[in-house]
């Protein structure tokens, strides 16, 4: 007997239909003799109505009201998936984020897990009946309910399995697995049996909207066994797990996990900036203070005047604020120009492969090289390599990547 | 300074405009200096949405999770009430069911109202915050959302009122007040200025639906000032007060408060019934046990045989059902025949201030048998007098006995 958490999407809960597929597969953990708590989204399209009431009502509205307001669609799926789950059955019940109580912060809106009690609700699963849970939802010290920030669903599944001590967290959703690259643009992209929190990391950030990357972070603190399946079909998906579970033939056979790209950044480049302490801090501490999200930073060493070009990333819809807020500190940080391109794609190789194996950073070079694709800049983590580039080559650099990197799945269709 | 509690019903709270339109009224109270606590009711539809998916899931659905699902739509109602308020300058938070607590018992999807602590909602109210508070929802011993049933929101409200010592306790809804009949069939009904609480839930009970009767006999009983008041237009609405509140010359001007009628109901009859102890129970006894709801019963003294004729009345829809029932008693009851009429209407004239006056009856059958009218049967209470008559006659006597008692308005159109 295992101790499961299941998890389910707003596509897996749209509708009466959808969310009796979903209530068998629950059966389908029971009747194998697990005990299950599942974690629930609201309906797909729920939560974006509830959204914009709250606009419509205000749009500075108070977000502590917003949490009440937006949190209820996942309170009537917990209740409806308990519903059906006994017309199954299945004996079911629903604890809600304050029952429980799931304890956050009073960040409202974008509230922080603090820990949840379990006592309650692991009688429940102790007697043998299924627990329900709204995502997404928590309380604060003050008994206000919160929520915890849009996707925030796999965020509660991880860390109601993280307190439960649950053998396994398995995160149902629209995809099937996670793969070696977008399906859409390379149809041999093939799906990864296991991938290490790491690199499922990496390819979060670059835009492989698989899970919130907060859950996968959760999840490596707490050491809670992930996996991501599919709601709709019955086929092996994509275990996350600790590197040290990977298995040594994978890292072997496989140098590269991932390719990911995105085109939703812009560059910004500062030239002839002063290259002497603080000048840097002075070129990001206003784009910090307006929460603007700074993802690539590249500069190289001074030329002989002592004067260097920054380079960095943004999101596209901030360009024009963040070139405003640059021009008001020019005098400051003294640099001669600034100027931005938002036709640019970010690219990025992920794999903890390549910690001890040399030559990956050649492999990309030459492979985009010899089609013409110019790079760039380019920055590197342990496990990452992300260059720019002009984002029209975009679908051809992936494709050319995940055929360099012996990626393709043979068998797959052309 | 007053302490009010103000409850606005779905069709007040049905979008954002309607929602800042009664939000503008609570403002009112506020400027004039009020501490004011709001109960508010789904949007108009959103209680039916959720309930059919409750249905849709399992006809036979668990209703401690039902409650969980059709809770919601106050939770959200109260939410946006609050940000609603907040941007038009007036402090505001919400105060949900499990949170005040509002206790009931564990009777899910009905459950009757305990009483309600009142120490967090009346720091809101001291330190001047507007409460807003969700309807139609408690909280058990247990922890577990519950539902006072359909309607219940006014219920809620009284509730309210009755835990803070509210000075009055406003019923906004979609009339005006109160009427001496059904404007819809007698265009000079009067909207009444009072009337006490006793025949309020006279009418209420024979089909004038303005307020829930569980709230109207909670008010009573706890002593709460009740006021039924449009939240559409600014008029004066009507107050619904105890008997000696109502004012003597009020009595004394008007013998009849108001004219009800019911279509709903049929009439059935068994015909030689045993005159002898428990024949009467052995009728009724099957009809409880099946919770069918008997309205008039009217049983004749016995004839020279020892037999007597039952008529009762019970919801249409159920005269299938209560036939069949019969029929399975025939030989325990011992009747001669069962049989029933579908087409009737009840027609109920209503007043306190026949208590003190004679000859209410009389002028009720003068009236209606100058017009043809023949009365099928008749039962009367202290403040009541109801007849049932064939269902084409119904308009015709309503506004023949609105003028005999002298309650038409002679301004209003004819």
């Amino acid at each position: 007997m295992a101790r499961i958490v299941m998890k389910f999407g707003g596509t897996s809960m749209a509708g009466l239909e959808r969310i009796r597929a979903s209530a068998a597969r629950v059966k389908r953990e029971v009747d194998a003799g697990n005990q299950v708590a599942v974690v629930v989204s609201a309906m797909a399209g729920e939560t974006d109505r509830l959204v914009n009431f709250c606009r419509e009502a205000s749009p500075l509205h108070d977000n502590s009201e917003y949490d009440v307001v937006v949190s209820s669609g996942e309170q009537v799926t917990a209740g409806l998936l308990a519903i059906v789950l006994q017309s199954m059955g299945v004996a079911a019940r629903s604890w809600l984020g304050w029952q429980l109580p799931l304890h956050t912060s009073a960040t409202h809106s974008a509230a922080r897990i603090r820990g949840m009690d379990t006592d309650g609700i692991a009688e429940t699963l102790d007697s043998g009946v299924v627990a329900t849970i709204p995502g997404f939802q928590g309380l604060t010290e003050g008994g206000r309910i919160t929520t915890l920030g849009r996707g925030g669903s796999d965020t509660s599944a991880v860390a109601v399995a993280a307190a439960l001590k649950a053998d396994r967290c398995d995160i149902y959703t629209d995809v099937d697995g996670v793969y070696t690259t977008d399906p859409r643009i390379v149809p041999r992209a093939r799906k990864l049996e296991k991938i290490t929190f790491e690199e499922m990391l990496e390819l979060a950030s670059v835009g492989a909207k698989v899970l919130q990357t907060r859950s996968v972070e959760l999840a490596m603190k707490q050491h809670v066994k992930l996996r991501v399946l599919s709601s709709f079909r019955d086929v092996p998906g994509t275990d996350i797990v600790a590197e040290e579970e990977i298995g040594e033939h994978f890292v072997e056979d496989q140098l590269i996990t991932g390719i990911a790209y995105n085109r939703a950044e812009a560059e910004v480049t500062l030239t002839r900036v002063a290259d002497k302490p603080g000048s840097v801090a002075a070129i990001f501490k206003p784009l910090a203070a307006n929460e603007v999200n700074v993802d690539m930073i590249i500069q190289n060493i001074a030329d002989a005047d002592g004067r260097t070009d920054v380079t960095f990333t943004v999101p596209r819809t901030e360009v024009p604020r963040v070139m405003d807020m640059l021009a008001a500190v020019q005098d400051e940080i003294g640099y001669e120009s600034a100027s931005y391109n938002d036709r640019v794609a970010k690219l990025s190789v992920v794999g903890v492969g390549m910690k001890s194996h040399t030559g990956v950073a050649a492999t990309m070079f030459t492979a985009l090289g010899e089609r013409g694709i110019n790079i760039d800049s380019i920055t590197t983590s342990e496990i990452k390599i992300s260059v720019l580039i002009a984002e029209e080559y975009v679908e051809l650099a992936v494709r050319v990547l995940h055929s360099a990197y012996g990626l393709d799945d043979e068998e797959a269709a052309a």
